[in-house]
């Protein structure tokens, strides 16, 4: 393989590929990327077995062939180059690179033994804007359980139905579903792991370009295809837990409050919460008031009131204050709105867009029993 | 105490003084800062029992009195308080803290167990701009050991001798050494503890008033006076090493070089040179171009050459990289120079501040037999 590239290009790919790569991988080439030619276009390929990333750029390409190298110090050298334009030149399995000023070798291994990331051959099942699937990864993706115990808890459900694309996540104390309008006749359901949704998101983030996002099944993996970045995952076997019969349809109590206050009442309260399993109490008082109060004997207590609007009964409820934060976080919205049906039943928060509540995202925080 | 309270100044003074207290101290009156009244002025009080601040602020005080709360979480609080104003009564050992909309109350333990913090009382040694403070210490201080078995090494030598003030630090591999002038009659010679320095650094980065620093010294203290707060730390006892005797006075080999250019390549160096101990070796060539080379059996090598201005001899030497990263990073000018004498001598490096080497600023690198 001998290839002239320009630097800028290699770095950009380098920081989209590299990340998946372990630095402590138990099989060395693990710690590898794949460089390989392919017409006149240059793959860049990563794996850790569970996602696959290959990124495709154009260079120059004076001879074929393929060579895997160390991940990290590949593109910490790229990075550092201070040169406009490089040459890759691999020498039985070492890759040499070389600018006007410097050359470096980097001790290589045989890219027979690079682990085949499978790519999807059919055609794509649906399509997204770059920009959508980023929001509403990032309003559902942070829910999903750490616990790999219920390995369906550890994904984000993605499913497709008249018109439809719901997201959903849950660790069994709080959910989030966001339901977003897309044209498609298909139906689709599959279990995509939080690693994944979370790769997706820093690629998502860093992409300048937006255009679509093309979207690749089959029943045990998924192809994430954003223009010249091709991301493959192996999906969750299992059965996600039919999570829309613990979502309440009414609510006995509604409250319509301002999201900054919310928030900042909510961190106010996580502060004397901490040793008290951030386990927070909100007073709902028909005068148009609540009161968020939390304590712990060693620290001391707080109790903050903000003004709100009230529909229905007074009440009390105890949730996890951190869960709030998390939600008020995402919401983007000046207004949301709290659902409650006694302080044994679920807190439901909406964003309030418009003076109407925004049923298409969803949140559910368990309560707390006292 | 009762006293009424901006909340921007004391989130300011709460900044400056909590980051000096340990979270986790042994002793809990540590974990805690003093909020004391002294006539019209609040008093904040911290320490670690080796440094102490405090910060004096404008109040509305009406009624005299100190308490002692936990330093982190009232930090916290105040930082997330969303009002101009707030009110602070002492009650028993305990804080309450009043807005508009909140009240909290802070578990606090008997200010008469705060430890005194021994200000210095005698007129200031010397006084030196608070910009200028700063930078001398950031150019030296990074190079104090962090090794506590030779005391003197864990500090920063500060002399002042016939108008000119010299701060110096060393952990034995390598030294800087900063002159400035500085009006003054007073001859002067203090070691003062790394934790003191990087404090004084930390706060003089973080304070928007320019002006003086006073400085007031005992045999066995140190007294930082900025403005409205007051840093006080015992100084390390011991000899510092006579250093002067080990920085050649001539060289037989001088090389001029562009800052970024030697940085870059030797940034590349190192990551090469990770597994092998940070040792790079510098070629010089009489031609008039520098080769800095580094490799490591499992990882592979690398070798730059940048142009550069020879007078004398051309050598080779062996260094660690990361010290030469150090010292490029801290230097401002366009251009450095490399004294050296043979490669079992010190290597000398020095900014070139219009084509004039400036010895204001002197380091020193000790070489690695290779």
């Amino acid at each position: 393989m001998k290839i002239s590239i320009m630097q800028e290009n290699l770095n950009k790919a380098l920081a989209v590929v590299s990340r998946v790569v372990s630095s402590k991988a138990s099989l060395p080439v693990l710690n590898n990327l794949l460089i390989s030619t392919e017409n006149s276009l240059v793959k860049l390929s990563a794996t850790n077995l569970e996602i696959g990333i290959i990124y495709s750029i154009g260079a120059k390409i004076e001879e074929k062939g393929s060579v895997s190298v160390p991940a990290r110090l590949f593109s910490e050298l790229v990075a550092s180059l201070n040169t406009d334009k490089l040459q890759l030149v691999a020498i039985n399995n070492n890759l040499k690179i070389k600018t006007t000023n410097l050359e470096s070798s980097l001790n290589g291994i045989n890219p027979e033994e690079f682990p085949a990331i499978p790519q999807i051959e059919d055609k794509p099942r649906f399509n997204i804007r770059a920009d959508k699937l980023l929001s509403v990864l990032a309003e559902v993706a942070f829910n999903a359980s750490i616990d790999e115990s219920r390995p369906a808890l550890a994904g984000v459900l993605v499913y497709l139905k008249k018109d439809q694309l719901v997201l959903v996540a849950t660790d069994s104390y709080r959910l989030a579903e966001r339901k977003i309008n897309i044209k498609n006749s298909e139906e689709i359901k599959a279990i995509l792991p939080i690693r994944t949704a979370q790769e997706l998101i820093r690629i998502l983030s860093n992409i300048e370009e937006g255009g679509g996002v093309n979207i690749y099944l089959t029943d045990t993996e998924i192809m994430f295809e954003i223009g010249s970045i091709k991301v493959i995952s192996r999906l969750i076997e299992g059965k996600f837990p039919n999570y829309e019969q613990i979502i309440p349809e009414k609510s006995t109590t509604q409250v319509n409050v301002d999201k900054a206050e919310l928030l900042n009442a909510v961190k106010i309260a996580n502060l004397f919460a901490r040793e008290s399993s951030n386990a927070i109490k909100i007073s709902i008082s028909e005068k148009g008031e609540i009161n968020i109060t939390s304590s712990a004997s060693q620290v001391g207590e707080n109790s903050s009131i903000i003004k709100a609007k009230i529909n229905g009964h007074g009440m009390d409820i105890n949730i996890n204050g951190r869960y709030l934060v998390d939600v008020l976080n995402i919401i983007s919205t000046d207004k949301v709105s709290l659902d409650l049906s006694g302080k044994l039943n679920p807190c439901i928060i909406r964003p309030i867009d418009k003076n109407k509540q925004d049923t298409s995202y969803t949140y559910l925080i368990m309560p707390l029993r006292s």
